[in-house]
């Protein structure tokens, strides 16, 4: 009764989470307790001395330790407890850390005392730390449009760290989608269109989240998700995907094979069905292609609700229990389920089947091991005062601050940005006073507890008396009123120097005061590219003044950019912000900063023209007929003007205050068949800035599988001053040239041709070629 | 020489094909000329005594009869033939055919004369014969919005009849893709979307087709097509899908499968890549899934410039010899090569490879059945007279006007339709005065030489003072003059009693005047799913005056209707169509004849909400999560809403001047477990009318493979005249009631659900359910 005493003193309304006396079973000289052995012998040791009961409490938890306003649910928890005991998460994620800490404290205290087997956090943690209290950075696409790695190792430790001092240990990121249908509402989550940038920052962000502490233990274990999702039917969350095996390997499994050489700790499975199999019973994806063709060592998780699914919604199972067993045998080891009933616990029943108990036997151990990893067994509960030492230093907003600048994308500009002096402003728009976060960061858009809106920037630097903010409509919905509001609109920017007007998509937690706005995110899916509601009307109006006019876009999505839209002279993307988005802006446009982001997915050019990506097949783009030629498009109506190769705003695009010159591209073969390719980068322009210098290959022919028109395979973001010059080269293995056929990797010699510039357009790459 | 001469003093301009002295090799004694044989076994007689040269030419020929205005390229006959000389077709499809037919004959009978192997004609044939002359029917889609299979076979026994007159006796069609991507160009020349509906129509066509004469001869050879296709990346014509067995066989291949069993005589391989492998060299479908799994006994034959692909655009083959054996050794048979070079000539220097030696005859072997099977070598060539007599008769004309009839589809109607009395009509927008045909269609859009525009046809009823024509906007582009052409619509739907507006996606030969003007048809693909150029502005502007608005859609697609179009009073789509599709719709317009097209693809209901078929599988529609409520969607941003269950304009949907009432379902399971279902449908209106009534149905729960919401199962159209009842039974044989899994058909025992009803939405259906 120590401990709950202890809290009691605490925590003013904390409540009695059982009276019982307590009985440890833990005992510290067991032989799971030597900590000289590892993780996997430490596991094997325990294991034995799991009752069943127990053994399938693991592989569930409780997701909602708290609801919203903190509060605790004795009830709810005694009543999950028994058959639902593995992994913890918070609940809402509006809760404050601070908050939050000490009912998380008391029950991995309880469980400590009552179990063998403590509890282990599990939240998301896409901007930051679950909970408000923590560093907040833009979402993981804002992220990936700095294309600077080096600056996103320091994010990912921030947030670890926050997430340490938390007493968090395992993170339900990163997301490896790869980003090719932009109807898909969770795009913001993650790294863009292309496998290898994804690859890339996904592994830095593994390695970074499960680096090791003194003592040797994983810092916070990775999840790598959603094994396998990224161009399901419609965009829609859930949706069907077709399958084959080579589309699979070369087209989604890519970023997975990637950041497996980081050894993350878990895996989630996709909501999706894959040829018609859900995935969270599809046998032979999870044990034969994730298992035994790509060797993945760690825990398979579902994704929430998941299993019921199979019974509720796919209908290929006929019960809840049905369901669990389908899930089980297929190689499911964890549960997440939020909403109850959980189906793993009917698996309770399933003692006497020996092909159930081996598979649970392994998801127990697989569980364990993750445990021992991160030092569950071992190490103290996290303290109030570490968490406030942590949290928000000066450190983690200084590097937040730097990541934002680096995460906007300058899209259009005839001229009119930089402007130093902003003078009077026009502030327009449903986005120019909310902070659009995404649905997975701990804050509201409306009044976020840190960080300002672009109001609040705004008005930081130059005066409220010079911003005259109007809204104008709303983001998806008017109650008649829209005319009103933009007639305001229009007036105020005939009154101003410059307007500034921000739209896009809001993507919010459900508990936002803006939820009913709500366009983007987790279970969204967007029915039309363009901007939802009355914004393109009001965008038009204020453009048919005539004032000078900045467009800013908000949201994790691509939008069409309409011939109205355009006439914008100046437009920049910050897609879902973090709390210093809106102050990186206004630097931009005053030219404090230059910006340097660059688009990770493309800018579709029509509503229905997509997908849209730049790595297509040669089959996609219409052999030749009504095609493109030469990067040039001969006929609007013919689609692969519209998607292959003829948008301008494509992956790898965005713009600066300076120009770059891109020259003496060589590629040659080294001794060993690698290939070294380099060139020169000059500052041509009259401000420092920074730019990502691109390679791209393919090869020119290949025998059997179609190659994509091309893919990148390096990149690096050079800062030089006006005049200066840098040789940038890039060593790339032979072993990196190949694809997959039937599940098998193969690298030809022959020619290849590799390009270098600034974006995957044509207009921006030279090409050399080589032999292999 | 004597047909020579003959022809010289038949045919003023008729050229010399070749001047040398015949040299009949064709031996009326030889095995191969003994009709008591089959065709199989004349074929092996036959094939030996052929050179190798000889083999590799009959796997092409000359597309390119006559170039337009019917001129005869000698040089590049003579240039071609050595080594193309299988099959014939006629080049230009704007040539008359009575024009052709001497020329075809003539080079006809050169090669009877001159060779072991007579020619063969292979045309398209979608409307009609491919040549001006014949009768010209709605195409494809609005064929099958008729749900009239005795109806179709009417039709395509006429299109067969006036292709033998014409001496084709091969056809390029039926198309069997699966048209779930509304942007997709060619979903004009196809059956919709439905897999059972597509394969119905389809064995319809092929029956028909393939109807042997009274000597037992085959009278027009079909060719399935195209294998496989129907949801390629972005509804681009050659573009890539990403395979999965479960995935084809269920939702692409079924319409093959069931066509299949009517002995279709070839097949031709699709454009696309599936699963990264171009299908012109996909071994495993071709060999694997399409002849040893599925069965196909008949010719593989390439689509066009599909094999010089592997080469020019998929870059899978190093040059067109590579592109041609890799073909060939897949299983391509025949090349069709409108356009030089053509692949197969190459193999001429493969004689001594053996495996390419058994390909070759094995594909030759192929042909000559379809030559022998249709009396190629027997028959005499068809006559002028003949042909007169049979183009155009009065049974085809009238087949042709009843099948317009039902053809097309009244979306909307507030009351306004139908109008005995039309009054003063203002006729706008691009599609009043033209004739949107096809890009398959031997007519042009302008002016047709038979049949009406809708102008014509009002004109024709109305008296031209009476119908004020105003094109008010061009189709896809105008020279900044739209504003005063819509005024001018304007101002002439002031002074009428009902405008009509008549606005669409066009589809037309390259050839047609309108060219410049055309948005669909193949090689097309549609970047938004709206009206091209400014015809919304002119239809919005034209229902602003509140004037009594009818809407008539033309094009061979499917498109959003937007909260503006919504208004008109009343809607119809008239998708391709034939000659007469003007004049029958001028009948509905009056209530002369009643409309009874039900659609066979779904209208999306927004730009980016697609895929929108009725079948969708469960994981599609998103887990419960903001979707679909009963069929009642509970958000438009959640993709669902659109998409699955919640259109409007659906599958199955049609209106009509009547009502029906479809009620007393019943299901029940026969002593072999076959099922019947019945209902009974009343007239409950004042017009005779017709009502398709449609069966769909699925099981409860299957065990690993998703199915699809619901599938079509059985559809029956009645005509029954006011207060007139009719019981409709269908019986279903339970083994029509499985699926695929891994390429093998089982049927499961269970629990079904049957719905009865008048369209797919569920609020036109009635459920019963059943144990099997």
């Amino acid at each position: 009764m120590r401990f709950f005493l202890l809290a009691a003193l605490c925590l003013q309304h904390l409540p009695a989470v059982f009276a019982g006396v307590l009985l440890p079973r833990q005992n510290g000289t067991a032989t799971w307790m030597d900590t000289s052995l590892s993780a996997q012998q430490r596991a094997d040791a325990l294991l034995p001395h799991l009752t069943w009961d127990e053994k399938v409490a693991q592989m569930g938890g409780i997701r909602q330790l708290l609801s919203a306003n903190s509060t605790f649910n004795q009830t709810l928890y005694d009543s999950l407890y028994p058959l639902q005991h593995g992994i913890l998460s918070y609940g809402s994620q509006l809760n404050q850390a601070q908050t939050v800490l000490p009912y998380a404290n008391m029950v991995r205290e309880q469980q400590r005392n009552n179990s063998l087997v403590p509890w282990i956090t599990v939240t998301d943690s896409v901007n930051s730390i679950y909970l408000p209290g923590g560093t907040m950075f833009p979402a993981t696409l804002s992220l990936s449009t700095s294309w600077n790695l080096t600056l996103y190792e320091q994010v990912v430790a921030a947030i670890r760290d926050e997430n340490v001092a938390l007493g968090t240990h395992w993170v339900l990121s990163p997301e490896l989608e790869v980003s090719k249908d932009p109807r898909y509402g969770r795009v913001g989550e993650q790294y863009g269109e292309d496998v290898y940038l994804i690859g890339e920052f996904a592994a830095q962000y593994v390695k970074t989240m499960q680096e090791r502490d003194e003592d040797g233990y994983m810092k916070v274990a990775t999840t790598v998700k959603h094994f396998l999702y990224g161009q399901g039917s419609g965009g829609v969350n859930t949706a069907s995907m077709d399958g084959g095996v080579n589309h699979l390997y070369n087209d989604l499994a890519l970023p997975f094979i990637r950041v497996f050489k980081e050894d993350p700790a878990s895996i989630m499975i996709s909501y999706a069905s894959i040829d018609r199999i859900p995935m969270s019973m599809n046998k032979a994806m999870i044990q034969g292609m994730l298992r035994n063709e790509m060797g993945f060592q760690g825990l398979v998780m579902s994704d929430a609700v998941a299993i019921n699914h199979l019974y509720t919604q796919s209908l290929v199972a006929s019960s809840y229990k049905d369901a669990a067993i389908k899930a089980v045998k297929a190689g499911m080891q964890l549960e997440l389920a939020p909403q109850q009933p959980a189906c793993f616990p009917y698996l309770v029943n399933s003692s006497n089947d020996t092909s159930i108990v081996e598979m649970v036997d392994e998801a127990v151990r697989q569980l364990l091991i993750i445990k021992f990893e991160t030092g569950m067994f071992d190490q103290p509960l996290p303290t109030l005062e570490n968490l406030n030492a942590t949290l928000r230093s000066a450190g983690h907003l200084d590097t937040n601050l730097q990541a934002s600048r680096e995460s906007i994308v300058l899209l259009q500009n005839n001229g009119i940005l930089p402007r130093p002096k902003l003078g009077k402003v026009a502030l327009l728009g449903p986005f120019a006073d909310i902070l659009d976060p995404g649905s997975y960061a701990p804050s509201t858009s409306a009044n976020p507890e840190n960080g300002r809106t672009l109001r609040g920037s705004l008005e930081a630097v130059l005066g409220s008396e010079s911003v005259q903010y109007v809204q104008g409509v709303n983001i998806r919905t008017d109650s008649g009123n829209s005319i009103a509001g933009i007639q305001q609109a229009v007036a105020a920017a005939k009154e101003a120097d410059v307007a500034i007007v921000s739209l896009g998509s809001l993507s919010v937690y459900f508990l936002d005061g803006n939820v009913a706005q709500r366009t983007d995110g987790e279970f969204f899916s967007h029915p039309d590219l363009g901007f939802p509601g009355q914004q393109q009307q009001l965008l038009d109006a204020v453009l048919d003044t005539g004032v000078p006019t900045v467009l800013v876009l908000n949201g994790g999505q691509a939008f069409v950019l309409n011939n109205s839209t355009m006439r914008a002279n100046a437009i920049l993307h910050t897609f879902l912000g973090g709390e210093f988005t809106a102050d990186a802006l206004v630097e931009i446009l005053q030219g404090q900063v230059n910006p340097s982001g660059k688009l990770t997915v493309t800018m579709p050019q029509a509503e229905g023209a997509f997908p849209v990506y730049y790595d297509f097949l040669p089959s996609d783009a219409e052999g030749g007929y009504a095609a493109t030629v030469a990067g040039v498009c001969t006929s609007d109506w013919s689609f692969p003007c519209l998607t292959r190769g003829g948008a301008t705003m494509a992956f790898g695009f965005g713009l600066g205050y300076t120009t770059f010159d891109i020259a003496s591209s060589k590629a040659v073969v080294a001794g060993g068949g690698n290939v070294t390719v380099s060139c020169t980068v000059t500052n041509t322009g009259s401000v420092t800035g920074k730019e990502v210098v691109q390679v791209y290959y393919r090869q020119q022919y290949s025998n059997l599988i179609e190659l994509p028109n091309k893919r990148l395979v390096r990149f690096q973001k050079v800062e030089l001053s006006p005049g200066q010059s840098q040789d940038v080269s890039f060593s790339i293995d032979r072993n990196e040239l190949g694809y997959y056929v039937n599940a098998q990797y193969q690298v030809d010699s022959g020619n290849y041709t590799f390009w270098v510039g600034s974006s995957s357009r044509a207009q921006d790459l030279m090409n050399v070629t080589l032999t292999l």
